[in-house]
């Protein structure tokens, strides 16, 4: 995969001037492979891009993993160190004379005061100030592979609609649904949350010992990697028919996910989508049972901005890409969720998941 | 898997106060298990554990992920916070009067930041300097976790070398050797390299589309995690009959292996188990090919103190665990690398893992 990481550069450097940031310091995460195309090993050897205003960006890595790097000569140097060399001196010395820096959100906090240590004067930023502003606006080619992604991840959706749930443990249809997703083209299987039964109230739930029986609903919420881009999608399927009252909530459900996919165009703010779910639950009267926001942006990694939740007064606009994703949860009896990546067109909203959204009834 | 998490609390406060710390603060990464069991998501919404010297430490977890946390009342409190709330306020708060902090290492930088710009005056110093004194002195039960570990990991090699590598994609026997990790006992496989032929000169090669073949040396080094302790080893295969350059190399290699292994003890250096495998590489005129550091701590990580590395002059203590993983790596040729966990007893060494060193040669 390889992308205009040159033009990429260019403009995080108007942003930076915009700012008045001096450099720009990527670590571990998703900022340093859109801009070099390679990605951290996240370990305790230090990996920095340096990005000033003008000399060729320089990646310090460590010796042993240089073989690693794809080199791109117009576009960065490389500079290996070796195990008794201190690469933070090697960055120091490349910010000699600068005011300020943004450093990637994810970067070791370690290395962040280490940094600062040396640097008292240095003023230090978050490097995602300055990188949403150009990593959440996708261009035509990154919506193609969220696409792909998102196609994969719904041919698995469809061959979980006949598959065998009961008698199971969380955990082995965890890895399963894991293992489908690498044969359906991803190269990675990055989680698959399986939550069943009671444990269906509990969204971010780490499948266990727990056998899926019959009269339970299971949370299916999975995704992985494919083309460097993410996927992250979420089903509900019911083991046997399910109670009036659990079809009742699903239905709302499905309402609410519905209006708030709806409520995707250029223009209105990312808080008024999560409002869009959230009025269909409470209206219902279900809305305590509503408790996270209605969604995430996603690209090269699985959470990043736009975050669909009260309070983010963001605008948004052509080529941005979130999950919608409401969920209901009864704690001690069950739970629910649907998502979809949806991704803003020019007048509306493309969905980039296409399985069935029914509530799928199993075995 | 429970441990003494108040014991060790104690153990740590008492750190605190040697070294004039008022609070620690942990998030993601592995100091956080260590003290209260519950691991963080590594994610954007804060996950931290306040400990200051007196009160039960504090949990603050964002709400959705709160039915994951496994209450230990009398160990720390849980102190959920909702999407719209400020988790980093509620830090602030607890940390009222506090002149300084340790942080965890890989807490994520934006929260750095987000602090220090909140407490001007707080002192901030890397949490490791305080955990590491407790962490890389294992007791018996975690030793007992490990080599459990790592046995599960020799019968992945010993089925290896009867496996067909011919022929194969490293990628698709980079996904078989995770999941007989997963077969022979581990929750968790983290990381399966398979390296083949020139690849296997990249230390941390990531495995691709490279078809194995014969005359090709592969590199195996794989781990995960199971009851919540890391497993790593590497053995090296070869397809067909190695040339007698390769089989010269691989010698050393060995007695270089044996020979840091052999050097380990209580009292003696972390740098000195280096120098023990470099000069037996060096002596063979291959010191050039030897681009790490020996070896690596490991317990709750896969990567944590002690280094074996030049300029470390730790004394080693019974109870430490590290790998002893010399290798030898021929750009655009071959690599190769043998990689045992050891832990030092109170007289010598025991190797964690027993699988097969001599070269395998394999189909």
């Amino acid at each position: 995969m390889s992308f205009d990481y040159s033009g990429r550069i260019s403009r995080v450097r108007a942003v930076m001037e915009e700012q008045g940031v001096d450099a720009l310091l990527l670590s571990v995460g998703a900022d340093l492979p859109y801009f070099c195309g390679y990605e951290a090993m996240p370990l305790e050897r230090l990996t920095m891009l340096v990005i000033s205003a003008a000399d060729l960006p320089v990646l310090v890595v460590p010796a042993l993993e240089a073989p690693r790097v794809v080199a791109r000569p117009g576009v960065f140097r490389v500079h290996p160190w070796n195990e008794t060399e201190d690469p933070l001196a090697m960055v120091e010395e490349m910010l000699r004379g600068a005011g300020s820096a943004a450093l990637g959100d994810e970067t070791w906090a370690v290395f962040a005061l280490q940094l600062q240590q040396r640097l008292p004067g240095l003023r230090l930023v978050a490097a995602s100030l300055l990188t949403r502003e150009l990593r959440m606006r996708k261009d035509p080619a990154e919506v193609d592979l969220l696409r792909e992604a998102a196609h994969a991840t719904d041919r698995v959706v469809e061959r979980l609609r006949t598959h065998r749930f009961a008698g199971r443990r969380e955990i082995d249809l965890s890895h399963e649904i894991a293992a489908m997703t690498v044969e359906e083209g991803h190269q990675t299987a990055m989680f698959a949350i399986v939550a069943s039964g009671e444990n269906g109230a509990s969204p971010h739930h780490e499948p266990g010992d727990r056998v899926v029986g019959s009269g339970d609903a299971v949370v299916v919420d999975f995704g992985g990697r494919m083309n460097a881009y993410c996927s992250d999608t979420t089903r509900t399927f019911h083991v046997g028919e399910p109670s009036e009252e659990y079809r009742r909530a699903y239905g709302v459900l499905r309402r609410a996910q519905a209006a708030a996919v709806e409520a995707v165009r250029p223009g209105v703010t990312a808080e008024s989508v999560d409002r869009a779910a959230r009025e269909v639950i409470e209206e219902a009267g279900l809305g305590d049972h509503f408790i996270h926001r209605t969604g995430h942006g996603i690209g090269l990694q699985t959470h990043e901005h736009p975050y669909l939740v009260e309070g983010n007064g963001l605008l948004l606009e052509p080529g941005m890409t979130f999950s919608v994703e409401p969920g209901v949860y009864l704690p001690g009896r069950f739970g629910m969720r649907i998502e979809d990546i949806v991704a803003v067109t020019t007048d509306g909203a493309e969905r980039l998941n296409r399985s069935d959204r029914d509530l799928a009834v199993v075995e």
